[in-house]
């Protein structure tokens, strides 16, 4: 039942598409959904999605082109003229969707677009919903929604969602207003089938239905969704007045790019790309981290430059300077990226920044003395220098210590300076730990090789 | 509007189980959502959440008790017999929470509480439930649905579900079936409304509903519902047959888990922890990748060991170890990461392994390239051995192609072996890489050495 695209379906239609047979393609198109028909054109290349493109019903284009990836979007709607995009695209998807669509449009364009349609309430939802920012509940949140007022009785609650049933497609709840549009509660729909038509509605909603402002961060309306279980959220403006709604397949997005955002950048790629990007767009996204890298790994030879005669004598602390540099950056990557997802998760808990140090050095110190112990043992046996295999162990001890508080406490840092803690994940930890690493490994050394 | 849940608010409240002001906490909870009072016994101890849990009325603390965090739920349940698990518990939830909560329960209390269950329905309901591979779509859905036959009227329609609705708290979708119980299309509830009650369903349903199949696994389902925006997805068995439905906010539990997973496990955390668990539990889930960087170390130190002496004679050679391995292990984390992102997502596209790896070629070119004209400037200006300044920066580019290409082949072969992917992240590719790096390197520099 499920469509799956495979590079056999691909060619094949890419040769329907060379040979222009469009009844095949049409034929072809009506039996897949929207997203199966994004994704292939999303396979496409420009010519070639273009003229599929161009065979589709206005209808399902629309809501093709709201599932395409942007650049894809970009190419097709740029042949059209902004009475186009008006009439074909924004009149057939919902306002969120079409708010998002205008947003990626150039400027001057939609200005001209937002004229242009026809349906007045429309056109000023649409230019409501571009005034929000895009990470908050304003710039997630559709126009589309049901709200009745207490006073009503259910009988005119069901004609009135009669009249908007032909606008909205999935209710999921009707929300309860007074007199000045203040969210009071939620009726749901089953609820509602299951009640008198001569019933009130004050008398049968739920009070005290949960709500977010339009400022409400994404990440938070997320956790709060996913927190309560809630299909839909109902969004208020400063009076409390009902103003939008978010629906959570648009959360599941935010969750998905989220994590994805803490993924990459604990793996060192900057911007948002996929493994399907072209070459040169992924270079550009992991270029940055790599030359941080560098920079790191020449303050690391500066450093062991100073202790160039060190070497010369005793060339076997050489041979512990990767396993040093690596551990601390082992380390410090595990200790920050539970701290970036417990702040994605809102799941930090309660305790204090210090409680949180306090139990990163337990954890440090339990694995810190059993690396240090076995790298003990390896050494004593294989190794002949004594002074070298407690360098090795002390220094490995500390760098463990070090690295586990750094990366606890500069994510912490960092989000109570309000900056992305996932910043402090990935390359950038991992370099600073490996330059803490070595000065101790050295210090270390310097020292038992005059003691011992 | 939302609780926040503050050490102020904990510290008052742990205050008033103390003094067992019983009237005051219960006013408290009271005003609170079943999810609000699942963090706070989280965060209480065992003597205090047992406290706490006891004054909580019957249908709320059964809400709470499928919030709460799995050790606290066992040590909760410890106290009930089987027969208040039954009655007091299973009774007042869901069935894929009811299976989820007698599946955490020991083997023997299993079936005596499933025997216990009043409502024989209900029993076998959840029994079935109990049956399902938990990564699966069995695994995930719940019994509690409403189906109507496509022979049915609407006014039957409504009839039926008005029965059912004392039962089933959120309808999102009604199910329509032939006379052998096989899914046919779903009728929307808004679509119900609209209709006249002297309609037949046959008349007015959706027919090809996206369904899945008992044994999808639980990361495709949370594909198709993101991919299509699905709020509930029906479950079918291998004969059409619709047993059961899988509502959005399951699905939201397994994208931020796997999320996680991925995410841990590219940082060096092997089981699922949060930063709020104690510290031997982190310390646990943290040292095996610890382990394997220390014996990816011990390697390191044996292969710098076959060069001791080549350092000693130039030790400068042993400044830029931590730059070449740092570099190997930055390239493969990268490498890897997109590919174990692009398998979550399921947005790898349709192109073979070997035009991935081609890609992957290109990138680690572009970037490497630049990293070694990068390192080379800086050689050449600061260091005065030619042969070290190209030893840096051959070696540096092999190092990068070599990482780009494993880090790239290495999570592709793995997801062919059915073998999850992410394993190869994170520590492991970052120490094969390291590895890889110093012999490089070293081959490298020797050649170097004896051209200059």
């Amino acid at each position: 039942m499920q469509f799956d695209l495979t590079q056999r379906y691909l060619s094949d239609l890419k040769a329907s598409i060379r040979s222009d047979d469009q009844a095949l393609l049409k034929k072809g198109m009506e039996e897949l959904h929207p997203a199966d028909i994004a994704e292939i054109l999303d396979a496409l290349n420009k010519d070639e999605s273009s003229a599929l493109y161009s065979i589709l019903e206005e209808e399902i284009a629309a809501e093709v082109l709201v599932e395409l990836e942007e650049d894809v979007r970009e190419y097709l709607l740029a042949s059209f003229s902004s009475k186009e995009i008006a009439d074909q695209v924004i009149d057939n998807i919902e306002s969120d969707d079409a708010a998002d669509v205008i947003a990626e449009l150039p400027d001057e364009i939609q200005e001209e677009v937002i004229k242009l349609i026809e349906d007045p309430e429309q056109a000023s939802d649409i230019a409501d919903l571009l005034t929000y920012d895009e990470n908050t509940a304003g710039g997630l949140m559709a126009k589309e929604l049901i709200a009745v007022n207490k006073d009503w009785a259910v009988l005119k609650c069901v004609k009135e969602m009669r009249r908007q049933a032909e606008i909205i497609d999935d209710v999921y709840a009707i929300y309860v207003v007074d007199d000045q549009e203040k969210l009071l509660g939620l009726l749901s729909l089953n609820r509602l089938l299951i009640t008198p038509t001569d019933t009130k509605i004050e008398d049968v909603y739920e009070e005290n239905a949960i709500s977010v402002h339009v400022d409400t961060d994404a990440e938070e309306v997320a956790n709060i969704m996913d927190k309560y279980d809630l299909v839909v959220l109902p969004v208020v403006d400063e009076k409390g007045s009902l103003v939008g709604k978010i629906t959570i397949d648009d959360v599941v997005d935010v969750i998905k790019e989220e994590a994805e955002k803490d993924y990459q950048m604990a793996s060192g790629i900057t911007d948002d790309v996929e493994s399907s990007d072209k070459a040169w767009v992924l270079s550009k996204a992991r270029l940055p981290w790599l030359l941080i890298g560098l920079v790191g790994g020449i303050f690391g030879a500066q450093i062991i430059g100073l202790y160039e005669h060190d070497i010369q004598i005793y060339p076997e602390m050489a041979f512990f300077i990767p396993l040093i540099a690596a551990m601390g950056g082992n380390v410090g990557v595990q200790s920050s990226a539970l701290i970036v997802q417990g702040i994605a998760n809102n799941s930090l808990g309660v305790e204090s920044i210090t409680s949180k140090l306090i139990k990163e050095l337990g954890v440090a110190l339990i694995n810190g003395l059993i690396c240090s112990a076995v790298i003990l043992a390896y050494n004593l046996v294989f190794s002949d220098s004594l002074a070298l295999s407690l360098t090795v162990s002390v220094a490995l001890l500390s760098v463990i210590i070090f690295a586990g508080i750094f990366g606890t406490l500069i994510p912490l840092l960092l989000h109570r300076a309000d900056i992305d803690a996932a910043l402090a994940t990935g390359p950038f930890i991992t370099t600073i730990n490996d330059i803490l690493g070595l000065v101790v490994y050295f210090v270390i050394g310097r020292l038992m090789y005059g003691i011992i």
